[in-house]
């Protein structure tokens, strides 16, 4: 019995060990994705802050976030111990110990933060991105968090429900990112003076796409190891689920780009791979394969509408955080309230399609709502308040000439052949 | 007692699951692999094709492809059960559920088909491209497969054994990448009118690089992952002798081409190493590390001849997709003719160099012959349909422009530092 | 009971594939992190490395390095069995089997001489390089390896501990990159003849820190996977230290170089990280959050003195293999004699810091030292050797033209859009 519970005990640390690592590495698609949608000249400075997302945002998720997302319950608001991951965390019942279960949400918030990045790309004040980025890891994700997943958070007693986070990480991410966009502005250029939207090609495809490829991959620890434990019987169908989503938002961008612009859009069926994963997260242990198509394809195309929609409001969001993981994380959270399997959440409950009634929708609509408005608001206030303390964006000079040049003094590529001092015995001769 | 299944059952599992999320990941190394190898007009071209394959592949194999290879068997032909995932499966006998086997099944198919795109690369029709995606991963594929892995599968009744797939997947992929290579012929200017090969330096070898160091990686999960059990004795021998040939083969490349050549080639270097893993595939779990290492080396520099072979017949195999797969492949298989343990494959069973006699041997070259020589006429007979309907090709301006500009709108890799409106500014002071 | 032990040598096993397979994808990151740091006429000839290193490394320690590393002891000096992985190695009693575990430390010999590979970066010559991987990964580690790992090892006796390797990895690959830079002398121009050190930017600063992030997913099998068995109790906090520890290196560079720099700096904080991951490895099983933090941002920041200190001393250590590994591998292990918990590392020991004296970390000093200055020391001699056979260095003009080029005939990106008929053809129009 006792070598049961120990095999029990390990299995179930090696899976979120595992699954939480292959989360921290989709840090790497994120990077790869930003740098190579963005400019040339800013590639290294989005980069820059993702690192600070992996570092500032593990730090700070340690010393604070944890604890008022997870901690001991006050009022179904916030969490109160488990600082330092220290104090009583006894309420946290899971074969796995309560630090490989923080390791776990830490590969989460860092997700989130990342999710913002892309959206202030190209402009954003480095100093302000660091603050930025302690206020989200260690507040914002974390309270909001608390109401869906915490012990006794007031959304999850509801009856809310959001397997792995389309609406905690996605849609909280992505109003975040929305929030962000509108505030610091457009880039320099990107709307004419006549509001018309201009482009420019991404710097690096191959690089996004390998990005992208990545996050899916991530996307698997991502959705199946919310589990949390190894022997729960939805894993396989979760990676199942998540994998026809993903395949069905890329496809339906396939086809729809085919039609609508008359050739197969690259960025788009990138995201639209993307919208499709993200759109499963909140019910990949819940719905039917053939639900998790739909749901996969309906992203993918309301993010191609989602991203016109915001270049004709002149908001410029360059990696496209918000179509990707605002809209495609609200459609996968209610999506749950429509197509629940019954039982599948729990004893009694089911989606709308099954029978279920409106009551799931209706809660899935109310934390929706809530999560995501409460990331737009506290992310604008937030940014005003460090708009007080450093500039949000950098000067008009450092934006034409660069983030990485001008913020971290070096180009993210060069051709350089020799030192500067073999360039200088050339230029003499 | 119930707690022992459960846990085996959970086991097996997470086991699966991860190994197919790791195969799945080979789209990525596919995709640098030849986004790296190809010319950079054409490097966004041939990624979006991967994103073809894993998403079209996913879906059609969803659909059909799955019930054909795995269903109930009629004749030993073919299945006829599980379409859409329902119907009668009962014949397949796993710990683990029904649709994380499909998971699995349905990483590998997508590599099947991401074979044929590299032998296309750089001149095939895009809407060409989905339609044989299509063929290949609804009917082609699972067909064949059915012979060798479904249950009452005629090749595997006779006895061949072919254990993560150097036939059914290389084999299958490279010789149907012969065919599609030379119906749809050479890129414009790859050979002269004397017969010539002219070459092209490739676009971005660090690309094509990393693409091969994470196809290394997810080999990992395609061969250790095939035992679909986790209590399986044979993975760490089949973990062992897959990173044997692997070094083998890339070690084998790297002296033959100093020797050949002088110098360590690069692109070869690469290819050896996947040489030496593809050829491993068939008997990583049934040959000695002694056979592997020799499997790798062989394999590595069979590549090299089979490269310079196809350049000699004008054939135009842009990443060395036959090399590659079709070669190194035919000779895993037939090496477990060979090299195979006694009873490592099943009792009384062992290859010719362990007194087994010709049997196994024979067997194994008639799978050879009959899974390649399907994939190469049935590959023949879909381009010749496709052609009735959409040309297997780009214009010639358009391949000359190249395909990612021409077929999707937008270079690989830009250099813009401004929107176009910018742009215009500056071109009228 | 036969099921348990079925099981658990199951879940080991995979346990150890799966991280075994994550070490051997650093190789990736490796080579990413070190094209991306070279100039670009150098970043393939790095790559070229990295594949010998993965090939030769596995061969080589297949035939004799594990045998001296961990085949029976004599006098604590060396092994002597395991040649071929054949001979009597009962001693080694694991629950996986003994090939497994062979492949487990063959992914950590790799990483050794992957370490190397980067001081020796942009002159050393292809086939020195491939002679020296033959003493590291034959006799230079595993005899170091086997006094720290091996059963009987004189340190391993003594009391030393070095969990996953700050001390055997790192500090002697550190150490030997170290012997290897001096010996070889700096690239062409990187020190005027005043001794100014010149610079040159990184030629794909995207690359570098993908690169840096598959090292970090790595770094989670590297540690934790060290357990060797998935029902160690210590694996979740092994994970956890390791992702606080690199954290902490990351955000300490960030913020230490915006004070010294008055910027970012963006190769400082892609090795900040690596240093924090180095420094937690001997230690990772041992210590506590805290204390992960503290030697996380230690190493971090005394990378960046090492790496002004190297250039000061006009020492050219490319992509700043000595600083990371050496200095940081060396601040690891005797951090572990300081802050080791009591009764974690065995019963009645601990650091200085939990009132266990100054014998653990005497233990740990004696350990680094010979161990750093046999890796020293050996490198020396052995490329004193090498030198006799052929020269350690490139031409000059090879230098200059570039290592690609010059040794492997083809450049790391081409942007040719013809071949080379075509080209001909277009210049005589």
């Amino acid at each position: 019995m006792d070598q049961i519970q120990q095999l029990t005990s390990g299995l179930d640390t090696i899976w979120v060990v595992l699954t939480a690592a292959m989360i921290l590495l989709m840090e790497g698609g994120f990077a790869l994705l930003e740098a190579g949608f963005v400019r040339q000249k800013n590639a290294v400075s989005i980069i820059m802050k993702v690192f600070v997302d992996i570092s500032f945002g593990a730090l700070i998720f340690y010393f604070f976030g944890f604890a008022l997302m997870y901690g001991k319950d006050i009022g179904g608001i916030l969490g109160t111990t488990g600082f330092f991951m220290g104090g009583d965390l006894s309420h946290i019942a899971l074969t796995i110990s309560h630090d490989t279960y923080w390791l776990f949400q830490c590969a989460f918030v860092i997700a989130v933060i990342s999710i913002v990045s892309g959206a202030v790309a190209e402009r954003i004040n480095f100093r302000a991105y660091i603050l930025y980025t302690i206020a989200m890891t260690g507040l914002i994700y974390p309270i909001a968090g608390h109401w869906v997943w915490g012990v006794g958070g007031w959304l999850g007693k509801l009856g809310m429900v959001d397997f792995a986070g389309s609406a905690v990480i996605h849609g909280l991410g992505g109003f975040s990112a929305l929030a962000a966009a509108i505030i610091i502005g457009p880039r320099i250029g990107k709307f004419s003076a006549d509001g018309k939207a201009n482009i420019v090609p991404p710097s690096n495809l191959p690089l996004a796409s390998v990005g992208a490829f990545i996050l899916w991959f991530g996307w698997f620890g991502f959705n199946s190891g919310s589990t949390l434990s190894a022997t729960n019987t939805s894993i396989g169908h979760i990676a199942v689920t998540t994998m026809l989503s993903a395949a069905a938002g890329c496809a339906a961008c396939i086809l729809f780009t085919m039609m609508r612009y008359r050739k197969a859009d690259p960025p788009m069926v990138i995201n639209g791979a993307l919208a499709g994963l993200v759109g499963i997260t909140a019910g990949c242990a819940f719905v039917s394969d053939a639900a998790a198509i739909c749901i996969g394809a309906i992203c993918g195309i309301a993010m191609v509408y989602a991203t016109e929609m915001l270049e004709a409001r002149q908001i410029d969001d360059p990696v496209g955080a918000f179509p990707v993981h605002g809209i495609s994380g609200s459609i996968g959270t209610l999506a749950v309230g429509l197509c629940a399997k019954p039982d599948a959440i729990r004893e009694g409950t089911a989606g709308l399609f099954y029978g279920g009634g409106f009551h799931l929708l209706g809660v899935q609509a109310l934390g929706l709502v809530t999560v995501c408005a409460w990331g737009f608001f506290i992310t604008w206030v937030f940014l005003k308040l460090i708009k007080l303390i450093v500039p949000l964006r950098v000067s008009r000079d450092e934006e034409l000439i660069g983030l990485d040049v001008g913020s971290h003094g070096v180009p993210a590529y060069s051709q350089e052949e020799g030192f500067l001092d073999l360039q200088h015995l050339k230029n003499n001769q």
